[in-house]
């Protein structure tokens, strides 16, 4: 695990992650990549998305509240990102839901190269073409296990997958792996999902292997999560104490707690 | 009072509850919908918001951050809500404020079949024709009484009218019911008036009959209310204890501290 | 210090204060305004931007996630304001991180009587003309000592000139002061920044000296953040008890705690 080493860089280099994200979570999308140690930068104008997206370190595209216009800041400042070579992680939030929500997600995965196709298992099973259901963001159905959904997507699509869930799969073409960190409160918490994302963009930003940086991102998020949960009574101070986690992550914490194996 | 029947409806069906709503408390909005056991989802384009609506089981429509594409996106939704027969709640947000805002919330009510219209004194009294002012988003004057306010506009629209204060009163074409839970720190708190429209939605969207979907609602909302005033020390740790305190109900904290009454 | 007097003056007198601001904070720069006593209002359609600010008693314009249709309501609630003699405060977000948002800054300076301009180092830096780095919304290095900025600005734009930071500088025409309050957590919560500027506003609405409400709202903002890191443990904890100290202040806490000097 080299989880505890990334964290370091990310505190140490302060990089700049640049959202374009939903409008329910913006700000604990904010916090969460804050609390890692990057410096969050939200700018969704069309005027300015390929410039801000070329100055930082990562590209954070979360499709919750998605607009035709949003979509269109989201490819310009995809395509800029991509001509300087920065990872792009893009949350598939309800694809499944509605048809034109997958459209636009597909649409941009045809249209750029993603490093980090995020989703939960009928996202991202939408995606791959495999039977599911979504209910608004959460996934309801699946008719196949979601370490062969990511798989299969991982080879379709040539990006690292990640379906989170009670267990966190990361996929790409190299192989898989899971993260068995988080806690069972982190499902009833509006923004976990988006936060997870941002997690991701944060470890991108200095770490070049993206499976790598999803799989510490995810391990780390989810430590903070378990962590959290035993003080926390209900789902709000469980969201105030997990951010609060993430700042305070160290060496020992991640050593003894980090549960990550290859599939 | 069904009103622990109806939230047991809500955390075992865990139905989507749509809104379009303002920017400043989306968060708050989702957060509540999923203490009280629903599934929330905001999707506010106009490409996805009719066929959002149409999978869903209630629809909040909060105008407290409107413009004409949210209020073109709130009518397809909207319509698209009528036609399937899924209940509509307003928050009639600001109303009085400006001409804008009351314009607009009058074309809402007269476009569409609302089921519930929810609003300070001051905006439904502004909607009901009776002189009242309204500051930004706070009722400041109003020359009628609420009781008399909520009954007056709701035999004119044909909708449950809800008024909330200090005491909330819910009022239908059969009754008048007055519900005296909740707390006066809950008025020193932005988000409190808009989560009680969101809490509304999430028990509309199981109980056909609205005007006890919206007593029993608000109960509980102002039980979660009374019981986070006892641990908080101010309006943030308040607004936090709420929505915890609302996924933590049961069936004998609602049978113990409802106090809801017909007028 | 008048500080203690302007606050009691905003808690009787409960003044609207108009906001147009990013998406990522606008809970927080609500909040802020309502724990201060103030009531405040978010209303960025160009259909009632105007007559939203002609109905409160400050506007405070924050360009965090700005957009070309943002802007031009800023400049039509902007007009308005100066119409009527009420006092705008504009918070400089994340100028100098992109061409475009320091170009739209400096329109809304030269398009509209501005009484407030607030920013971080680089930010005013770049507005000054001053050589300044600025990623996403942080001052990462300036030419020259922030009291230096921010009395050639005021002197360019003949507006009060507020530079936030370890220490925050006020200069206007007549003079400097340095605010010695507040404390290093403030630095690591996303929202400070712009609860500061909301802050300003809350005091400008009731209190025609500019500089005054300003270095006053800097002082009791920071007291507040003092006594909230003395019981926070994270950030997000620092956040909630931030904004429940300023709803606590009291004459005691700010006579024995203001540090606020002449330069």
């Amino acid at each position: 695990m080299d989880a505890y080493r990334i964290l370091q860089n990310i505190r140490k280099t302060k990089p700049l992650v640049h959202h374009i994200t939903n409008w329910v979570t913006i700000y604990d999308c904010a916090a969460i990549t804050r609390s890692f140690g990057a410096l969050p930068v939200m700018a969704h104008a069309k005027e300015e998305a390929a410039e801000m997206a070329a100055i930082s370190s990562s590209l954070v595209l979360n499709i919750g509240t998605l607009t035709p216009e949003i979509i269109d800041a989201m490819v310009l400042a995809g395509k800029s990102a991509n001509r300087k070579g920065i990872p792009i992680v893009l949350d598939a939030v309800g694809v499944g839901a509605t048809p034109y929500r997958t459209k636009e997600a597909e649409r941009l995965v045809s249209d750029l190269k993603i490093a980090v196709i995020k989703g939960n298992a009928g996202e991202i099973g939408t995606l791959a073409g495999v039977d599911s259901e979504v209910r608004g963001v959460e996934s309801v159905r699946v008719s196949a296990a979601p370490i062969d959904i990511a798989r299969k997507y991982s080879k379709e699509s040539g990006a690292v997958v990640v379906i989170t869930g009670k267990q966190d799969v990361v996929a790409w073409k190299g192989g898989v792996c899971l993260v068995n960190n988080g806690h069972a409160m982190m499902a009833g918490v509006v923004g976990t999902g988006c936060m997870a994302a941002s997690a991701i963009g944060a470890f991108a930003a200095v770490e070049a292997d993206c499976s790598k940086a999803a799989s510490c991102a995810l391990a780390c998020y989810g430590i903070a999560g378990e962590l959290a949960a035993k003080k926390s009574a209900g789902p709000m101070g469980f969201k105030q104490n997990l951010i609060d986690e993430a700042a305070a992550l160290d060496e020992q914490k991640i050593k003894s707690m980090a549960r990550v194996s290859e599939a």
